[in-house]
């Protein structure tokens, strides 16, 4: 990042510098065309001089936006491009806003056939993935949660944004986002600003997350942040709790949120899961299903919405072994990594092997990086991109304080790099909080194979000799003798053993007491244990499916021209394993003939687990295909003959014969991924389609 | 149910007269002992007399009590069956009460990873047998509801319960619940009620949902009915709203429910389904997700819960043509059905072959028909027995007044008959009702393959003449004109053709005036029309998956004895696709060798997509495989040697021998349903378990 600001700075030294010629050049101008006795000449060269810089003023703004990030070129096509993916995504149903009949509810999407269909795909690969190879404990708890389970897990207290009001129309808006706009806005658009400006600038963005509610209050007002769109003038900044309430049966006396998260069904769910799990660690539960968070002005599109799908895992450990059995089947793995001393220090991403990010300390421990490993995978395998996925460590200023490491999986796309997956090391303090606040202690046991031997302090005090010598107060002096720690229990003995005599300090008295050798005995004794009692640590890796989804649409889309029409056609390049369809079919002309191999071959499809289209309608070949492609349909059977058919393959566009008995078994094992179409290329016939065709 | 209620009736009156008797034989006994002179003999003779009326009178009341259903011999069983499943679904996690270790929240309960498994098998069996066989289009629409969608349906208004409150404690009963708990409990405790008392207190269970708020008032006051447990006094009735209340967003204005089922987001959508899908019907759309009824007080375990999974599609069809391409495939389906006049007159449902039951009009469409036998093959292919299944159709009092036809798939449980599937001809309900919330017209078009010619009324006002005829009240006449309807414009034109005037009345001017036949003229004029625009009905087959699921857990259910020991064990049948795992693997004895095998197999069998789980704790190989029989697991590997294992079914508990390279093949073939256990019998060696084994 260092890199880059420099070149920016450089650029706003270099603006300032030029921006200083041109001024000067055209006072000279003036000065030359207000001269008498000037040859035109003179003027002319003058006036070209000036053009020149204004080109290269020109030049250096061009440059400076693009590296600030803004319009230009890079910026503009961004917007274009996800302007194209989303008008296809959301032509095609792949998604819509919801209740659109009645205006919509900002952050409420609906899935269509067709996104509702890949979110279905990749749950059920994350399922295979992570539920079956690593034989979680798949729980379903639900969304409605009362209220105390919340405020164990701190929800109730802490789940908060900085909110402002506009002071005449009541709308709501996030304090830190107004701020954050403005700034950016500013270092957008100003290309002027003294470099102390744009030093301060920057910083503010930089701390955005760590300013309290003052400060926020405070750098609103100093800069004059008015609300968007009106202009009105903003309240105080107030935090607003994200979760949507609710009242639970008719009293209205229970009082319940929607959950923002699905892991803490899972917490309280511990003991019962442990004992299940035969008593044993490690073990790792997992739930899918909604979460609910009311934002205070979503944007983003699919992004930041109000109810999303999340996937979690809960994987219990030992914390004095956070070793993992598997670690070794991904140490080999080399993928972008973000440390944090690379973000502090201004460097880039850079790919890594994670066994060395382990051995080295960089990821904390096995357990952890056998799931940013497995995450890897599943990400890749769905279809992202490797070259624009990457794990960045949190700052210190970013992770809960109980975190003991904590790595976010992110994903490039057009709003940037978007955080999907976290995995998060989140020690022993939600087993910890739900124990305290419920009475319930949720622990784990080493069992010892053989019982140890541990020394433990004990301190007997004698009630008779200090019921002599304090009556009333005897139970204040015992209870005071029995909570001393191990330290200062064995001062005293030491003391006792000395002098005879000590004097000790009973809060509960307000006063010092003499404690004589006969009134208490401390002693080291030697103890047999035969288990060790302790609090699991909790690794969390937490799936965004929407996002994930969202930056695989970015991932998978991409246009090309069509071979007879000058115009663009749209294309997902989704794998098998998460495309919407896997396979349409198409009679090449309209005849009923045709029609009927067609329906017979989508029939069989369907019987066989593959879900298909038929495209019956009469529009050309061509416009078919460009149907399917659009939508990701990885393969077409078209149906030219009765006795055989041609597969095509989406991106290449090749095509091959098969015999007709022979062509729903050949898509099942494309699908399903037994059988390669460069194999299947090598087997059977290629089909020259006539241009008309494609 | 006459037929029972005859029986009940009669013993009613045998128990009375036997009654009666016995009273008599006592004064007898009473009085001879009192006699002097009476012989010892005599005296013993009239004692056994009354002890034999009285055995008889015992007899009777144990006759009454399993007619009326209670206590005794059937309830007990029932109760205890129940008792037995519920206590093996808890105590091996398929289902719990959340939030245990907090107290628990009524209604809501957690699938645990059993529980959550046959969820997961049932839901994807579920999209392969409607969404993918029917090329359903799937959508997946937020459960948080904005308040505008939920007023459009009528559930803001209609969606309640009348509840009474403890008046000292402010607990809240459902009215009609302890109404009917009165009841029924009268009838099942008091079995001397006279006659009339009887059929009252049955006719007030029979009417119970049709009484308003009012009447259930009324009859708690009659019936002197307190709070259970405290005995105080209770409330009037009044409605309870069953949707979870919440806000959205952060100012508070935007008021909203979670969803009391998901079809509304189906109906809001309309216009964009009917779009992608060509703008052709008929088509369907589904949707699987969370819906939310903050019940008064839950009772009955998973049957009535506060949040609960739905699985529902909308099959859109012209309201002129409710055939179906399809009926033919399930024409033949003979099973249990209940119709309206059945149940109106007193007898019990029969089994019926579809074809007929639509054909007679019994049914009311080929539609409803045929995804009342796709339901019928969906259930019993999950594993509900065809003899406790019946599909009951809805009686006039009980279906809304806009369905046209409404039948419940009822699944008989412990709890009785349990609706758990409703298929109902909504007719052009919803989507009317949102066309005129929302100002969307959600209508569909049959475009004419040829243009037709229809007859038109058309009325022209000359609005010169009514100008000068009436001023600045013209225009008010003009439109009472136009909106004259046909009948009363034919009327118009006719007196107009024979009088040359007519008086006309003017709501809004408040009176009548004169037409003259150069003021308006009337025709009936041919027009070509191209389509007919209407409002699609709505065919709803509805799926409340966790009743389905309980009640499969009962049929499944079933005890054995021990082969060595003496206990019963639990076995539930699940079929390979519901069971939650398909295989457990497990060596015969422990030994490294063993436990590597297993290892191995269990590895394969994952990497196939077969979840498995693998036994190797220490424990007797008989108790291992009650274990996995438990929870329903319908393949053993048990690893008695290197180089061939046994397989065995839980069932049967036959085993075969099989290699080891062979046994993952064989497991998944089985579990996919390419092969039976029959045949895998007839082509596998037999393996004869030692007595110790099972």
């Amino acid at each position: 990042m260092a890199g880059v600001n420099g070149v920016e700075e450089a650029l706003r030294q270099e603006l300032a510098a030029k921006q200083a010629a041109v001024d000067q050049q055209a006072d000279a101008v003036r000065e030359l065309k207000s001269r008498s006795g000037v040859s035109p000449a003179e003027v002319d060269a003058a006036v070209e001089a000036l053009k020149a810089l204004k080109v290269e003023h020109g030049g250096l703004i061009k440059q400076l936006q693009a590296a600030v990030g803004s319009s230009a070129d890079g910026g503009v096509s961004k917007e274009e491009f996800r302007q194209a993916v989303v008008n296809t995504l959301e032509r095609r149903l792949f998604y819509t806003p919801s209740f659109k009949i009645y205006g919509g509810v900002a952050g409420l999407y609906d899935y269509g056939p067709n996104g509702c269909a890949i979110k279905t795909n990749v749950l059920s690969f994350w399922r295979q993935h992570f539920v079956l190879e690593e034989n979680m404990l798949e729980v379903d708890c639900p969304c409605v949660t009362p209220e105390v389970v919340l405020q164990a897990s701190g929800h109730v207290d802490k789940f908060t944004d900085l909110m402002v009001k506009d002071e005449k129309t009541g709308t709501c808006h996030r304090a830190d986002h107004l701020l954050k706009d403005f700034c950016k806005e500013k270092l957008e658009k100003d290309l002027t600003l003294p470099p102390e400006k744009v030093a301060e600038l920057k910083h503010v963005i930089a701390v955005l997350d760590d300013l309290s509610s003052e400060e926020l209050g405070a750098k609103i007002k100093e800069y004059g942040i008015t609300a968007p769109d009106t202009k009105n003038s903003l309240s105080d900044p107030y935090p607003f709790n994200l979760m949507f309430e609710t009242s639970i049966g008719p009293t209205g006396l229970l009082h319940g949120y929607m959950r923002p998260e699905t892991a803490q069904g899972i917490f309280v769910n511990f003991r019962d899961l442990y004992y299940y799990n035969g008593n044993k660690l490690p073990f790792a539960a997992a739930q899918i299903g909604q979460a609910f968070r009311n934002e205070i002005s979503p944007r983003q599109g699919l992004l930041r919405v109000r109810e999303f799908t999340l996937a979690e895992v809960e994987h219990f450990v030992d914390p004095q072994d956070k070793s993992h059995p598997k670690f070794s089947e991904v140490a080999q793995l080399e993928f972008l990594m973000f440390p944090k001393e690379d973000q502090l220090t201004g460097q880039s991403a850079k790919i890594m092997a994670l066994g060395k990010a382990v051995s080295q300390g960089t990821v904390n421990n096995e357990t952890l990086g056998y799931f940013i490993g497995r995450v890897f995978l599943f990400l890749t395998q769905l279809g992202i991109h490797k070259d624009r996925l990457r794990f960045r460590q949190h700052l210190p200023n970013e992770m809960a304080h109980y975190a003991a490491d904590c790595w976010d999986a992110e994903i490039e796309c057009s709003f940037g790099w978007i955080e999907c997956v976290g995995i998060a090391d989140r020690s022993a303090y939600d087993l910890r909080a739900h124990t305290e606040k419920s009475g319930i202690n949720l622990v784990a046991h080493e069992k010892f194979s053989e019982p140890r031997e541990v020394e433990k302090l004990v301190i007997t005090p004698s009630k008779k000799e200090l019921g002599l010598a304090f009556k009333a107060n005897q139970k204040m002096v015992v209870q005071a003798l029995e909570a001393m720690k191990e330290a200062e229990a064995l001062e005293m003995k030491a003391a006792l053993e000395s002098k005879g005599e000590v004097e000790f300090q009973v809060c509960t008295l307000g006063k010092a007491v003499t404690i004589n050798k006969n009134m208490v005995s401390v002693n080291i004794e030697k103890k047999k244990e035969h288990q060790r009692e302790f609090t699991p640590s909790v690794i969390e890796p937490s799936f965004g499916i929407g996002r994930i989804i969202y930056c695989l649409y970015e991932h998978s889309f991409y246009t090309r021209s069509s071979k007879t029409e000058n115009e663009q056609l749209n294309v997902f390049s989704f794998s098998p394993l998460v495309a919407p369809k896997k396979c349409t079919v198409l009679p090449l002309v309209k005849n009923d003939a045709f029609d009927g191999v067609a329906k017979t071959i989508s029939r069989s499809l369907t019987r066989a687990g593959i879900s298909n289209i038929i495209d019956i309608t009469g529009t050309s070949i061509g416009k078919r295909y460009a149907r399917t492609d659009e939508i990701g349909v990885p393969f077409a059977v078209t149906v030219d003959s009765t006795t055989s058919v041609t597969v095509r393959e989406r991106d290449s566009r090749q095509q091959i014969r098969v015999n007709l008995d022979e062509v729903s078994s050949l898509v099942k094992d494309l699908t399903d991924g037994l059988t390669t179409w460069a194999d299947v290329m090598w087997k059977y016939p290629a089909h020259t389609a006539t241009s008309a065709e494609d």
